[in-house]
């Protein structure tokens, strides 16, 4: 049985690594693709290196019939996706990439969105989009809200950890390096090549950045009391990856064994091996995420290092998979994709 | 059925992109994998990246019983591959990624790889790799030969050109972009990072590059008669991609006709709309090539631009797709992966 | 003696190269800075690598006091630097960055720009800012038009050549790979980092790049008849350098010979023994050029590469250089930084 | 007066960076230059950067004549370096780059770098070269020690504040980001441009790196107590640049504040306002130091982020510096150059 796909917000680049992924994908077909802007316009000319696939032109969401849709991706700007979700079909299956829906707590929403939300009985309805956290819940779901990509990169080294009580809760400090990509295809000065290239810097630093919410929410729910971790995110002149270099204290040892007892059967989650640390150079283009853990000198101080693709595992991948679950269909289907290495 | 797969060399760039094809490929198992200086290690110490795959482990080529193997794909040093292949059962069907049988005539070997061929009567049997153009032959092969991945990118351009006689033989010129990942995993001052990021040059200037052979064997041969390109590889600061800009005379609509006729129905090769060109960007981890064609202020000249990724098909993607026409799976089987953009 | 400068236009990345250089010259002294929509700014703050300086903040061009300048470098988007140039007191000494200048000819302006020139007289005036070829006539001047900064490149590995009637006019091939910050800071889609990096591919191909005009004028001036050379840009994934692969027919001996003796006591020109041949790597961040010379295997045809920062000799360096002349300085004074490598 | 200068050790990073530096320093002149392997060869043969300058050959420090020196820079690999040095005539005046001389403790030595020193007296007789920390000694001294170039990074943003006691002994964490020429020109495999260009990685992470000896020991030094700190370096896709980001407990206000006043009237430390963070962007190719203080949201948490140029500030910039003040030369002759960007 073929599914029968949307993609709203196609024109942007977690819009094309859907279509890339779904695009050897044996049981879904893509039915219809909207950008506001370009509609009109085929794929091919917004995005040539989907030229070879037979894809239907960018239309307006309003053009859309989804009486024969499955299933959409919203890849929209955050603010934007709610006010289109909320008159989509009731029916629809949805899972959204943007941040509209991540946050359970309408306080917390208007905290670190600046704005309240305007759809909020769907935003009680939605499931947090970690896949390997919320798998039951997401197989139910009529609407999943795809993860930050950076929070996802540090939940998958400490969610397991603040689960397990195994790390002190009021000594946890993420300090994040992210690739490009994650800022999307938007014209912005710092984003161009020739200011960005040879040169590294912190942002959103001093704990503003909105993927502090999410932190903030899964933690203390895993830990059942109120957690805060400190976060510096890094702009890195990289296309794709993010690194997490994550800083504990516990034992190095059960952090390590915690992670892989977690991680155990899980097909996109890799433990390797005592003190190995990944990179993202060996993630890229997948949506597989490598977690090492080493010790410090200091004693009990431990690393924990996580490495995914934003555009993967971070947001389409993710995506992918959780719809995946929602489909009925096996949760890797699509997602075996090795990386892209050099 | 499952086809029974050896890597000869799969410690190198080649090797390690073979694997990552044939992760996904529903017909062939690897079962043995060479890497001499590398013997006894496993596949995710040499390449973290393919960690999630259950692979063999490195051994030396004299420990594989090739008894069970059906097809060997051959990613050694050239010079070193004509002996190895020469050792192997006459029965194994072989795809070879270096340099060894790429050239019919002895002469021509010796001229351009500077020493004699040792494998003569191999040399004759080989079949020449370029998929589109020797699909009968690759079919009945026991041996095919992996064109140079430069070579491959020129005669994409010009090899439907210059069998039409549509262009001027005499004033055909080749300017190559080549990225670093052609020149191979070896530890070479000019690879470093620091000295290519940010830089680049011409090399192998004047007609020396040595896949001037296969460009005078080929186009000679759909001529009928000798034919010498201009050819100037340029390395750039990018890990992956061949662009070739080439120059030749003729009718620009003509010339995009020819090419056009010729690629219909190939899986692999787009010709663009006339006028566009394309971008090594756009096919980077996939079998796709890009043509493009624009005319020039200077009537009777036009440009013919070629876009391809070197690992893939410029070797491993040509050397796969060459492997299911030798044992009758479906050409594109594994290969449909899209472009990793950005 | 201290001259007092003022540059305008001093918000893009040619501006900010005049303030890197300016900064350590001994007799030159910046006393305005302006740039339009960055007005009321401090340089710091569009610049920050610039924050050591004591330097003026940025102003609107109607604010400045011109009665103390004694010259005016002027870095502004052509067509407004022709309306401001005009307004600019007429003993104001002036070099223009911009396109608006270059062409002698109205016709060829229009043709090149789309719009009839506003600024005749002072067309008429300027001279065209090649140092090397230009150098009495600047030292004169009250106006420079500095040169595009391909078509500095093209003409440093060849007007020699035409000059001396040593290559065969009618077939010229300039293939030339240029890094982004050629562009601007301005936003584009295709200058993005996730765009750019990891990608190339020719543009403004097919004989329409602008700078066509400058070769045009300039060739044809120094053969003494009507010269039209190929040319074919490329952009790179780096943010500094030009390298012009130029294809010529002649005797590579006489041409390397040619060169030699033209850039004999150049202090900015240098000619490599013959068979070597340049990386933009050598010369960046630096008003240095370097020129090869190879010959191909095909008999009668030469290759000569040219290198040069494009925002230092090829835009900001060669203003200096040339206002230098202008104010009766040293021509090297404050150029004579050693590139930057790695 | 023209200072007699040698550097050995002159065919790596730091030897090219310390000539391009001198190139334009008024007081000094490159009289010997050795590189061992490379003995009898043109520096324009080993770095074509610097063809324009009028240097001697290459040669075997065994064939310098020292007694027309002055100082000579030494940028050899350590241990090789403690045993060159301990032959030079003691009337010379060193500059040591590399790690031989840091360590006062010789069981410190020991520990980090494997093996006993073998030119102890020596090793008591040097000062540490962090100029704006030991300026009074480094004037009286004969040897000076420079100092590792994270190590430099990460003193710059704590030191004062350990020396202030201003922030929490036991609570320092250095997340560091460094260019990848920061591990030389060596061939291996990690430092490849295919290897290394779109990934990121800690590397010597859990208190292993040998910068730690010097951190260990300055901070000691300055708090007057054993201090310990947490440190993971990381490798980035970049070619020159460190980035520090430094956790630490205390008044962000009183943080900032104490670095701003330590820095006063230093020429090349610049503190930003509060809340302003640095990028390596913007001290590339320059003897700058940019330092940002911000707060974080859990309270008493400050972040100090400082960036450096590891081949100039964190290496020959500071050699440089160091010498003019051996002799007695203004600190900062030939080390006024603007930072290149972009």
């Amino acid at each position: 049985m073929t599914h029968k796909i949307a993609i709203l917000g196609a024109s942007g680049y977690t819009g094309a690594e859907l279509v890339r992924l779904i695009a050897t994908h044996p049981s879904m077909e893509i039915v219809a693709l909207s950008g506001d802007r370009k509609a009109g316009m085929a794929m091919a000319e917004v995005f040539p290196h989907l030229r070879h696939l037979d894809l239907p032109n960018l239309v307006k969401i309003e053009e859309i019939d989804f009486s024969g849709v499955d299933l959409a991706f919203c890849a929209l700007p955050h603010a934007t996706s709610q006010s289109v979700i909320s008159q989509l079909p009731t029916t629809l299956k949805i899972v959204d990439l943007s941040a509209d829906f991540r946050l359970r707590d309408p306080a917390a929403y208007e905290k670190w969105y600046g704005k309240p939300h305007s759809a909020l009985e769907m935003q009680k309805e939605a499931v947090y989009g970690l896949t390997e956290f919320y798998r039951e819940e997401i197989k139910q779901a009529r609407l999943v809200a795809g993860t930050g990509c950076n929070a996802a990169t540090g939940q998958y080294a400490l969610s397991p950890l603040v689960e397990a009580g195994v790390i002190d809760l009021d000594e946890i400090l993420i300090d994040l390096k992210a690739a490009v990509s994650g800022a999307g295809r938007s014209l912005k000065e710092n984003l161009l090549h020739a200011e960005l290239s040879e040169g590294y810097h912190a942002y959103a630093a001093g704990g503003t950045h909105r993927h502090l919410g999410e932190f903030d929410q899964e933690f203390s729910k895993l830990a059942g009391r109120p957690v805060q971790v400190q976060f510096t995110p890094h702009l890195i002149p990289a296309n794709r990856g993010i690194l997490a270099t994550v800083y504990v204290r516990g034992d190095a040892a059960v952090v390590h064994q915690t992670l892989a007892n977690k991680y155990e059967g899980e097909t996109f989650i890799e433990v390797l091996p005592m003190g190995q640390l990944p990179s993202t150079k060996h993630i890229r283009g997948s949506n597989f995420v490598h977690i090492g853990v080493i010790t410090d000198r200091i004693e009990g101080r431990v690393i924990v290092v996580a490495a995914l693709d934003n555009l993967t595992k971070g947001s389409s991948g993710q995506a992918l998979q959780n719809a995946n679950l929602m489909l009925g269909e096996p949760e890797e289907t699509g997602l075996m994709l090795a990386p892209v290495f050099p």
